[in-house]
């Protein structure tokens, strides 16, 4: 029995499609509790479309919002994006206000504007709202999930919608609520202990703390990270330009974006745009994202490669260039990536700005005349005694010796010049870089062997 | 006036240099307390190493700590191990004992053990410890500032231990502390509101919540996220094998620890190995680090091309190949590192695991001929419409097709076989993906061309 038990719990979506099949919602909120997070998100990608659209729809809404919360946004995304848009509805209500968003975030525009119609109205305008913001700063990344109360209000006023409204307020923190005049406009914060301590006829507004700390809608993650880098709070309320609070942002949602940049940064770097790729997603729609990247891609490298068209006559004189080109190509994008990196990681800390452009170039330029004159006598020893050719070992180390420093120059001021346009560095660098250092290590390459053919020919 | 203080505050370590070199420790102390997190790192790098050091002496220990928690960990390393040990010591003990274990394994062994042994037993025994686990598990990102009693103590001794130790426990969760038994192993957690609400003269044992939830000190990230994911805590505790309370972890240093692995997949991918990389760390260390993995890459790139040295014939025949040989080499590498990045995000998700090999085969073969079939009918088609030559077309377009295939499908495996056998695979697939795909590619074109050489010089 232990055998059956262990092929169970490797592929417990066997079972869930068996619960599935017969309909067996009790069996199959069971089996559903006992999985941790990452097996219902690896047992969700196991099933068929038409059974993760059952299983949804089987499950009441809140058990339906309790699987979505275990698995990735992408693929909560193209679960419920499937279901009739009531349905989804139904389940994107019992999600938080800011993963809801995360998910709305994700579908194509057309499914999530109707599942934004059927919406109640106080939570389409939320989620409107959140989404209006952008994912990196405050707002975008804020929740709704917190008591507000208007300062006029009494002490007994507020313990009463306490205990009124307790099962609805589950899920906030309590512990704080945030005060308003009669606009909307944050005054105070208030303790629960100090509201519990007051006399029951003063207003909430003599126990608030007065003028607390706030950060702005638009406050981007740099800003935020610091901010809680230098004070210990959990939470922080968000206000806008006027003074308004929208929402409020805790240290766990800057740190979870953070590891969100991190992932993107990655994924962008290496070709995945247009948001995250999981294999249980749409063929078509990945196929798609990965073509829209690579068929630049391809037209950048046919241009670079463009260039050795035009040498055809040095390249049929010395063919063992051929053997060379590449590697040079290569090379100089590894070395460029490189500076690209550490450039994105050093804005990314702060410790870089766009404009220290002369610190990057010069710090870039000796690393580039270090690491090139080593892979550049390298590669030419590897030449010169492969075909025992010394002015071919010159000619190709030479070349990349030189196409190593503009390598690394570019590679380390591209993310500036990017970031400074507000582009994302992750995304072009990488393109832009590699089609202007093959241009350039192929120019000095097939030049440098045009001028010394004849030393190259013997 | 406006400008000069606008010139101050973009440049801030300019006031610093002079209060250094006026050491006017007042000053200095005003100056770095004005400045955020980023701003005092960005100010750091930018001093001399000089500098550096005399900043760290001036300060008290207490305030040369609060500047290492500013700044990234590999630049605390850097500046604290140019210290001389003992006041390097002094430091140490001033930060968390996570953050000074995160700093000391940025160092070089030599200089972290000499740093150790000036500690204090106590100290210097924590932090051994913690140096001990591997950084990716609980024991490696747990604390040990936690209040920890033995359950025979009378809840009034815990309460006079409060009071006569509170200003060392000001940076404690004191909302709850951790009781052992008298070999140290975890029987229970005290809340405070429980302890204050007790009977002084009972037994802690008595008033504490038994059995509690805890973490095994080798327990991955993974199963932390799915902890924290699945219960609302915001804390753990850490015990080894037989019970013995070792740590306390928290809920944000799993994030952080996230996010960490997240930048290092980034950089490690893009050939930034052996730790992190920022300009202001010593020249030598960081040449050495990316030639290492430059070195590396270029043998890889001479195995990989020596395959073209002997097609030599077939390209003097055909030196137009000599064009398309870098764009197949490129192309190939750039789909098969999409099928790399998605294959280490799904194993990050937890979506995949080592031995799901036969379902990330399938997708990727999918994937493979849809895009290599896309990309081989668009390079095809460049190369015919240029050349004007069909049989060119075919043969670099079918290559192209082929060589996709052969790309996603090893760049979407590779991953798992190393995450199998415990090795990075941000840091290995790269390189062996692109040079697999390069032989093959080569081979690919050059085969055959060998074999339609009449029709490619019509």
């Amino acid at each position: 029995m232990t055998t059956v038990k262990e092929t169970r719990d490797e592929q417990p979506w066997r079972e869930i499609e068996e619960e599935i099949e017969g309909a067996n919602v009790a069996a199959l909120e069971e089996t559903l509790e006992l999985l941790t997070a990452s097996d219902t998100a690896r047992a969700i990608s196991r099933l068929s479309a038409h059974d993760q659209q059952r299983l949804l729809q089987l499950l009441s809404p809140e058990e339906a919002a309790a699987v979505l919360e275990d698995i990735p946004d992408a693929q909560a995304a193209d679960m419920i994006g499937q279901l009739p848009t009531n349905a989804a509805a139904a389940i994107m209500v019992e999600l938080p206000s800011d993963h809801a968003v995360d998910v709305l975030a994700e579908m194509v525009p057309a499914t999530s504007e109707a599942i934004l119609r059927e919406l109640p109205a106080e939570e389409q305008a939320e989620a409107r709202e959140l989404l209006s913001y952008d994912e990196n700063t405050a707002g975008g990344i804020m929740i709704k999930e917190y008591l507000v109360y208007e300062q006029g209000l009494l002490v007994v006023d507020v313990l009463r919608d306490l205990e009124e409204h307790a099962p609805a307020y589950v899920d906030f923190n309590v512990q704080y609520s945030y005060i308003v005049d009669g606009d909307g406009r944050l005054t105070g914060v208030l303790r629960l202990r100090d509201l519990v301590l007051a006399q029951r006829q003063t207003t909430i507004a003599s126990v608030m703390i007065e003028n607390p700390t706030s950060v702005r809608t638009d406050a981007g993650l740099a800003e935020l990270h610091d901010f809680f880098e230098d004070h210990a709070f959990i939470g922080l309320p968000v206000v806008d330009d006027q003074g308004l609070l929208h929402g409020v942002i805790l240290r766990t949602a800057v740190l979870q974006a953070e590891s969100r940049v991190a992932d993107e940064t990655y994924l962008v770097s290496t070709g995945i745009v247009g948001g995250e790729e999981l294999r249980s997603m749409g063929f078509l729609r990945r196929s798609g994202r990965r073509l829209s990247w690579l068929t630049i891609n391809i037209l950048l490298n046919v241009v670079a490669a463009s260039v050795i068209a035009v040498y055809q006559d040095t390249l049929s004189a010395v063919i063992v260039l051929a053997v060379f080109l590449p590697i040079i190509s290569d090379m100089s994008g590894c070395s460029g990536n490189q500076a690209v990196a550490v450039s994105i990681r050093e804005l990314s800390l702060g410790v870089i700005r766009p404009r220290d452009f002369v610190r990057v170039f010069w710090k870039e330029g000796i690393m580039g005349v270090t690491n090139g004159l080593v892979l550049g006598l390298l590669l030419g020893i590897v030449a010169w005694v492969w075909q025992g050719n010394l002015a071919l070992g010159l000619v190709v180390g030479g070349a990349l010796a030189a196409n190593t420093l503009v390598a690394v120059l570019l590679g380390g001021a591209l993310p500036l010049v990017l970031r400074g346009l507000n582009q994302d560095p992750a995304l072009a660098s990488g393109p832009i870089l590699t089609t202007v250092t093959d241009m350039c290590g192929f120019l000095l390459v097939l030049n440098l062997a045009a001028a010394y053919v004849a030393q190259l020919t013997v």
